[in-house]
């Protein structure tokens, strides 16, 4: 079957003519999304772009993640394009590859910024652009499926991720249009939990029995939403797209090129070499070879993809549960020593990269494992699976049934050493074990010294095995160090997860927010008809009984400094912002919270 | 050149007459000693055979190490040994290999017990058997230097560090005899440091300068002998011998054949095939490589080398420390958590196997860095230093000057981060840093994901690196984990140290061998006259003004009761096996310690 020759084609609606439409709109909807917001003054300024709730946009996860997953997948396309920017004809595609890593992000910041406005004429015009570069990108497509760029369908299947987020804008957007038709104020949740401060003070009871401890931990790696604490979105948002975007890049740039450079470059001659040495039966070797590196990848595949999911699940559990014991106070144990929680330039630029280097590693994470498993189920199939079928090349089967005296002599020698402890070394005596004839146990180390170095090597093998297993299926895993106690602050990863959780935690106590809100509602039409913020937390929910108390403006006050007093005395953790806020209260009223910019 | 033939030699004073004469010597000799230290009364009983000074020879660190050489270096030699019982002719090696790792220890077993017995005859004795071993180890390798086996001198190099530790052998022991004669009792130290409790009650102050800091951290790296507390024999021998042997093994086994090798298969084929690349000048291309692959070789070897040693000096180093801070009865410190330091089936057969662990994990460490070191010092040979000098094959050159602006587009992405950050995004409000702009802060942080996404692609490689460097380097210190908080017993390495240390730390606290010296005392000849011990510890010295004012046994029960009243009060670590020593005090009087069975 020869390949058949696939000309370069050009869509009727041309990338060229595309760009030059939209760039402009988005232009001037990028504009546009500021002035709207800032004259729409409903709008609680606690709730506007707060880091919290990044792109303010706490209600609309799916969609922040959408336009990210965009991202992300235009940057991947990128990197082997050899076009990158499809209006200009240029002569230097890497400088035009730089540009268009900052002209996408604009060229697609309309799709994010229209849901900003809260409004229904910024959800129709989301509708109508989302549409609009759906449409285009699907009509491309089928304008021209094939390209001759790497393989035939790569362009193709790199802009189905794409595409689907689109879909998903397309869908979206329509969606909190008619929303905004039927419900009058859809960003108040009306509805208030009140398990919030429980689940902040809840610690586990010492005594734990093993079934509900294996249950704890099967339940450390699924992230069930949970009353009253929120995720950030930032995080939520990176973890989505790092994994949606991740398993569609794989899928496109790794996988179906690469099966097919597997069945177009496993050539008669590979496979006379593998017949030669035995590796696959001699009958229709090209077909075996062929089909088991096929399920070889595939399992190696699913199983990283699997494993990578599970962390990053157990990234989002671990996440909560830091913000949590943060809430309460508890640096230590978050960070294993003291900590200022409060923002620092470092911590900052941390936090603006840390949805990236979340996106990033869980890629490089996934080509890792997919690497390590793909190696290790080809060995096993090639070296036990087929083996053991075709009843040929028992090489390593040989070698172990040579082994066995030497394996027996070491299972041997661990057992008499456990018995010899047990029933001759170690007497009890009274309360606790005592050694007992010490010249023997002497003699026996010395005798079985050889042994044991070799028992040894083997236990070096182990931990080489074991820490290098660890770390590539913890490496999408940013809340955990790769290194040990002491230097954890060298990788990377953990150090800008650290400073991330700082600023998080810094800027989101939710009985802070609680305590923002009361502040913010003084000044307002009347006292039960406020505004109330999208992101209520319990915090607040336990002030609201005093509100039928107080009346005048000098209970207004009173009100203010006692739940001050009350949110200092419950959380520790924000007396490191005692002295400003005290001295602001006092100086400009309520001007005081460093939520409120 | 053609390699000449080299015929099997049979040595003057053959294997099997060397084993089959020496051999009963070592039996009879294995079994003198016990009789011989039974006949010995004075010595005392604390002294004999505890964990701490393993196998009896406190003072004789040396020479355990030596033997513990031998035997490991016989193991070496054994793997790749084809006869591994000389003196039987036999027709399944691998039975006899196994045999064999039993019959090593046996065999130089004598050369260790010669120097428990503390004897004039047995220094004697000592020195006869380890001239005798050493004379026919040279003597057969003077006869034969060359033999048929992988490499003309593999079976002379392979034996060279036998014949060093044997040779270390008969020097020491002649030494032990002259100073018999000229020391009337050269086992007891009579000068006593007064360090002791300082030592173990030394805390760092809080305040240290940066440069004493550096100073310190160079000093955790450099093992200095300190007065009052002896690193446990047990310890000191593994690491000796892990290093000693170890590089000796390298040298022999991997270093000199190797380079052989390459030489020998440095065929033109491959010559060719590099020119062809581009990785060599076309010019002499064949001694180009050879010399530069040699070169390479011995670098990584000295790196490696180097940096086992120096992570050995800092195992001792560290276990010196966790002593010191588990005598003080910080258990945190050490272990991260509580744990009763009581003996323990597992703990002791950890105990028994940590040196040869030690030197299983130090050799695979060493040859782990060495091929690491190996592959990268090669790779930047050849992609750089020969590039450079010979002006071919500049591909990683171009590629870098190819990417110039990719490097530059990340490195200002950073800088502009940080810029902005610094200058617009914090705002310094009375006591701390706040944030401000934060919409800004939130557009920038979505323009800039792209570009902070290829910043954590590098991060991410460099995460990587850094770990698996990290591993690398630190395999052969058992004292610390691979493994990530919270799963680090799973490292075997950790485990078995972490036992071993709480055997080390119930069996050989200072003040309680101080305490236990002084019960031993009291039956003895005369209050002055008494014996004193080897292993004499600060603790001992406080309570020797004591001795003075108390007469009859009435006061010599107080002087015990005061004694375990102080120890207590002073040693919280020993509160655990209070019962059992109080209650034993009461029944048997001085029967009670437990480093007296």
């Amino acid at each position: 079957m020869l390949p058949s020759v696939i000309l370069a084609c050009d869509p009727t609606i041309s990338y060229r003519l595309y760009h030059t439409c939209m760039a402009p709109i988005s232009v001037s909807g990028g504009e546009g999304n500021p002035v709207c917001s800032h004259s729409n003054p409903p709008i609680p300024p606690t709730n506007c772009c707060s880091p919290v709730n990044f792109l303010e946009l706490e209600d609309h996860q799916g969609l922040v993640a959408a336009v990210f997953g965009i991202l992300f997948s235009s940057v991947c396309v990128l990197v082997l394009d050899s076009d990158p920017l499809p209006f200009i004809a240029s002569s230097s595609p890497q400088y035009w590859k730089i540009m268009a890593l900052l002209y996408y992000p604009a060229f697609y910041y309309p799709l994010i910024a229209c849901a900003t406005i809260r409004h229904r004429a910024g959800y129709f015009i989301g509708c109508l652009l989302s549409w609009c570069h759906c449409v285009v990108h699907i009509w491309q497509k089928v304008d021209c499926p094939q390209s001759p760029k790497i393989y035939r369908y790569y362009s193709l299947l790199s802009y189905v991720p794409i595409i689907l987020c689109l879909v998903v804008l397309s869908i979206w957007y329509p969606v909190l249009l008619v929303r905004s038709f039927t419900q009058k104020k859809p960003a108040a949740r009306e509805v208030m939990h009140c398990s919030f401060l429980s689940n902040l003070c809840y610690v586990h009871s010492a005594k734990i029995s093993l079934l509900s401890r294996a249950q704890m931990y099967l339940r450390s790696y699924i992230y069930t939403p949970q009353e009253g604490i929120h995720i950030p979105l930032h995080t939520v948002c990176s973890a989505h797209q790092a994994f949606g975007s991740q398993v569609a890049l794989l899928l496109l740039v790794v996988f179906i090129p690469n099966i097919q450079i597997v069945r177009a470059g496993m050539t008669k001659e590979i496979t006379v070499l593998l017949v030669q040495f035995g590796v696959v039966p001699s009958e229709n070797p090209g077909a075996v070879s062929v089909c088991s590196l096929t399920v070889c990848y595939v399992c190696s595949l699913v199983l990283s993809c699997l494993l990578t999911f599970s962390m990053l699940m157990r990234s989002l559990v671990m996440h909560r549960a830091n913000l949590k014991a943060l809430y309460r106070g508890d640096v230590l144990d978050v960070f294993y020593r003291a900590q200022m929680l409060c923002p620092s330039q470092q911590a900052l630029v941390c936090w603006m990269s840390f949805a990236s280097f979340q996106t990033a590693f869980a890629c490089l994470g996934l080509l890792t494992q997919q690497v390590i498993f793909f190696v290790c189920t080809v060995g096993f199939t090639f070296l036990v699976v087929i083996p053991l079928q075709s009843g040929t090349n028992m090489h390593l089967f040989k070698i172990l049934e040579n082994m066995w005296p030497f394996w027996l002599t070491l299972v041997l020698a661990v057992i008499v050493q456990n018995l010899l402890v047990h029933f001759h070394f170690l007497e009890k005596r009274h309360l606790q074990k005592e050694l007992t004839n010490r010249r023997a146990l002497c003699i026996m180390t010395y005798l079985l010294f050889p042994i044991n170095v070799l028992v040894g090597v083997l236990a070096g093998v182990w931990r080489m095995v074991i820490s290098a297993l660890y770390n590539a299926v913890h490496f999408c895993q940013l809340d955990i160090s790769l290194l040990n106690r002491g230097v954890e602050a060298f990788d990377p990863g953990y150090r800008t997860y650290c400073h991330y959780l700082k600023i998080e935690v810094s800027q989101s106590h939710p009985v802070m927010k609680a305590f923002c809100f009361l502040l913010l509602q003084l000044p307002g039409p009347g006292g039960q008809t406020g505004l109330k913020p999208t992101d209520v937390e319990e915090g607040i929910q336990l002030m609201q009984p005093m509100k039928g108390l107080l009346k005048a403006s000098k209970s207004k006050q009173m009100r203010a400094r006692w739940g001050l007093a009350y949110t200092l005395l419950n959380n520790p953790s924000l007396l490191a912002c005692r002295k400003t806020v005290l001295s602001d209260l006092t100086a400009n009223g309520t001007q005081s919270c460093p939520a409120k910019s």
